[in-house]
């Protein structure tokens, strides 16, 4: 990728790389298509109101702004296609049985995401609609793998999270979603000290509570058997370590590269999600390489709640993790006019083989062919002979 | 498609429309493979200057605009890609030979595009630099109709001009480019009252050659002849007619259902076309299906001019006017935890059926899927049974 003459952070994808892209994007589509989702591509641009609604602050900062000459209104060039997507089920497919959905397409980021060098990306992503049962999470996280296997990329360390951890440690504090931003800030870098002094207001058994979350992390028996004591056994904590614990014991046999583990004080995107929440890692790379778990209340802004869990990816960052693909091989001929040339070409090219034509002496370079033979005449007839 | 909460002539792709668009775009890339040409893909966002280098003042104002909060700077929400493919190609892959490219995009646009409703498109084009002569042009030409023959559309009408006869009758005028905008617009409207109102302060010689180009329209042959006394014949208004000749002679039999004529009138994007330019009408569309042509100038504003010639097209309207595509066939089974039904899934999934599974009693509704087997555990094994 070149960045000559573009903004910071935005950049080509040149040829050989855009056709590993391609074929990674198809093969996946098609793992999709084989457990029965259904494709949709919403718009690029949305007003800006629809592309922000259930979601939080974070996404507003990060979607460019610009203006509608037809209406006057906020556009948003989209930084996330999920809430679209929410949108598309809660009221375009107004369906009452399971959906679903699956997409690609590019997103832009006003500011760069932390970790990563990319303000646009062709973001990926699958999703099931109203089932509300364990088995829908089970399901994204098994074509999270399956996906993430396609790439080559069979070492994978997933970090498991619940939303309704944090819910049920303060079901009866009524924090205003500024002060929960800044609490979410604090958990996702775990700094404890700076924790403790913007919890002096809370009562001291939320506190600690809160504070422990910094230190749930790692090994899932471990981290479930730890929680038990350190955080406060409300309905919706017990429920919620219940679900982590049942997902842990049916994923764990999902694929051998596989590494499970949990981190109680990973919220991303936590205004958003309502349940399980999951974060894919592979060595090479500091940031997740996906993200998905449950939003069961996205689709209400929209007018209609439905049970609602996914994932979604960067198909260019996982294209680049991926192994190189050999050039293809093609074959060479010249631009004649000859009714009988023109058969050869067509009968090859119809056959899968790729063939270029060139004016006599006319240099060709590429980076995705290697023309390794070409098309002759000898004896008043064109074949096909070693270069 | 629907437009609820969306933009005005912003709308969702749904399924089953979006798969008919996705295959269509595969069977398309293919076909350009299958030629040798590389695929790229450049950002959806620049700097407004290098999206608007090389192009004319219609971009501009078919260009989204907005802030780039890391340099301050303008950035263009890019309403064609073409330019951007002439960039890459002149300054990023720097080849002496002959490239070809090709691409598949989302592009926007600020106003709605005449005859269209659509201001989000899915252009998908194919371009050949480096070649100077009209082989490149015919493979352009041959590519394009292959196309339309993909999506079901085989009664093709294409419409050719030159560009170079505009500069060939106004080669000693020194107009400037706002007196050449007003120009075009009256050539494309065929505006012969305004027209001649406006050529008044050129010599009579020019005027009359202008007021003749509005009528120089219809079956090719007729055409070619009356331009032959209704033109000057400067030498590059000769050059020009005899590509056309030499184009069409060699067009003519590339498909059954094509029906070549000339509109030496139809100038649009004449800022940077520079030589043969072409339009696809179909049956069914007022506006044109595709459009392209010769762009040799456009590298020249990146540092390197280099002879161009390509087309492109939405591969949206492709799709909505391609014939409907049948539901795929579905499997519909329970989600138990079964390592007999695991397994048995998994091979009916990689032997390419679609395994759809849901709770039992859960509803299932699709546009993409039709449910028409099950499976069903009997006498202890899992067989599929038709519904």
């Amino acid at each position: 990728m070149n960045r000559w003459l573009l903004p910071e952070d935005i950049a080509d994808v040149l040829p050989a790389q855009a056709r590993k892209v391609e074929t990674l994007r198809r093969n996946i589509l098609d793992l999709y298509q084989s457990y029965g989702y259904e494709l949709v591509a919403p718009p690029i641009l949305e007003f800006l109101d629809s592309l922000l609604t259930g979601t939080g602050s974070d996404l507003n900062l990060q979607t460019f702004k610009l203006v509608d000459q037809l209406s006057g209104r906020t556009l948003g060039l989209r930084a996330d296609i999920t809430p679209q997507v929410a949108r598309i089920d809660a009221h375009l497919l107004n369906r009452e049985g399971v959906t679903r959905l699956c997409y690609a397409g590019s997103v832009a980021h006003a500011r760069t995401p932390v970790g990563s060098t990319a303000r646009e990306e062709l973001q990926l992503g699958a999703e099931i609609y109203g089932c509300v049962t364990w088995q829908a999470d089970l399901e994204a996280i098994t074509l999270l793998l399956k996906t993430l296997s396609l790439a080559g990329l069979d070492k994978v360390y997933l970090d498991l999270s619940h939303a309704g951890i944090l819910n049920g440690i303060l079901a009866k504090e009524n924090l205003a979603s500024i002060e929960m931003e800044a609490l979410y800030g604090l958990l996702q870098s775990k700094d404890r000290p700076r924790l403790s002094v913007w919890a002096k207001s809370l009562p001291e058994q939320t506190a600690k509570a809160l504070l422990a979350l910094t230190e749930l992390n790692g090994p899932c028996a471990e981290v479930l058997n730890k929680a038990k004591t350190a955080l406060p056994q409300t309905p919706e904590v017990k429920e919620a370590l219940a679900q982590l614990a049942h997902l842990i014991e049916s994923a764990s046999d999902l694929s051998k590269g596989l590494e499970l583990s949990i981190d109680l004080a990973d919220l991303r995107g936590y205004q958003y999600h309502s349940g399980v929440m999951f974060a894919a890692y592979i060595d090479k790379l500091p940031q997740p390489i996906a993200r998905g778990g449950r939003y069961d209340q996205v689709g209400k802004a929209f007018g209609r709640a439905r049970p609602a869990t996914g994932f979604s990816l960067d198909l260019l960052t996982l294209a680049s993790l991926s192994p190189h693909q050999k050039p293809k091989k093609a074959i060479l001929a010249p631009w004649d006019n000859d009714a009988q040339l023109k058969q050869v070409i067509d009968s090859l090219r119809q056959a899968g083989e790729v063939v270029i034509q060139l004016n006599t002496g006319e240099p060709m370079q590429s980076a995705e062919y290697v023309c390794d033979r070409e098309l002759v005449k000898q004896g008043g007839k064109w074949s096909v002979s070693q270069k």
